[in-house]
């Protein structure tokens, strides 16, 4: 295609590399991968530092069980392979946000440590940053607060492969961040996180329309 | 949790609604949806409107056979049910990039109607618009193009269910708009696609940093 300009647009031969894209949309990519236990508080603190970062006017979107399990992943259950295949596919979808200057917060228990890995692999091979966040509250935390009686059901039977009671967790070993939630407040946790995205080039400066 | 101010922080109850989002990230969610042969001009007319797009700083995103043959779709292969899951999947992801306030522009050829209509159908349940362009050339004019010698190869029977040749094209009965690269140019159909969106409400002025 000839480089030409008519009004208000720039055209371009071909695709628009990475860093243009994100300095054109006040945008910086990566993914903050949250894992941890049912109710350590992902949902809280991915929702809480959502809010924060688009509030400051940065591009940022939540992945997470209600707009992922009832709409892309609406075709898997809860086999080990269905497990593993929800898992990568929120990987590829968090990978394409991020490369769209997006920066991608996904809030799943994601217990196994080889699919974390595969969606770590992924985002090495398309040189972006993969953030593991581990929620780590103990998970006798985890079932006093227990929002929706789910570990009550698990402990009584009525839940088959709950993660912590008759599934495993396994921790991440070289998480990027952990939070202790058990000891920081929701507001601590933010501010970690926000502290973490600006030593790594990510926060940008707030604006306003 | 509650209302609080820190440092650069304004937190909220709950989740981001919408138009907040969208407005606080100077975006705005749609899906275009691209459809016709190969060859019709897909790619190269969605590339270039995203260039331009993001040339004024608006969020913007393109899916298109790189990104998600080779990612989230590599488990899929070419079956009747493959094919309807590859669409699937790309009207759900699409959906997401739209909700997340980043114009979503796929190029796929989609030739099947109903697929088409699910996606539409996933985006009106979820309050978003869909914008099917039926990029629309003759056959002939595609075969004369034919960049990767498909068409020459499955007219000599060595690809088979190629679209146009031995798979029907479903064409779409009420396209939002249709552009025919026969007679446009690219940097035409841009402008058409461009003026659509500013009728919408869906372009945004074009901002400097």
């Amino acid at each position: 295609m000839a480089v030409q300009r008519a009004t208000n647009v720039v055209w371009h031969d071909g695709n628009v590399g990475r860093q243009e894209r994100w300095s054109k949309i006040h945008g910086r990519g990566a993914t903050l991968w949250f894992t941890g236990l049912s109710a350590s508080g992902k949902s809280t603190i991915s929702a809480a530092l959502e809010a924060a970062l688009i509030g400051r006017g940065q591009p940022c979107y939540r992945l997470d069980g209600d707009n992922i399990r009832h709409g892309l992943n609406r075709n898997l259950g809860f086999s080990a392979a269905d497990r593993a295949e929800n898992i990568r596919r929120i990987g590829e979808v968090s990978k394409l946000f991020a490369d769209a200057g997006v920066l991608s917060l996904t809030a799943f228990i994601s217990p196994y440590r080889a699919d974390r890995e595969l969606v770590r692999r992924l985002h090495d091979d398309a040189g972006l940053k993969f953030i593991e966040i581990y929620v780590d509250a103990p998970i006798a935390v985890c079932e006093t607060r227990d929002p929706k009686g789910m570990y009550k059901r698990a402990r009584a039977g009525l839940l088959k492969g709950f993660t912590g009671v008759d599934d495993p967790y396994e921790a991440p070993e070289k998480p990027e961040l952990v939070l202790k939630t058990g000891e920081l407040s929701v507001v601590q946790s933010v501010e970690v996180c926000l502290s973490f995205l600006e030593e790594q080039g990510l926060l940008l400066a707030p604006r306003n329309y």
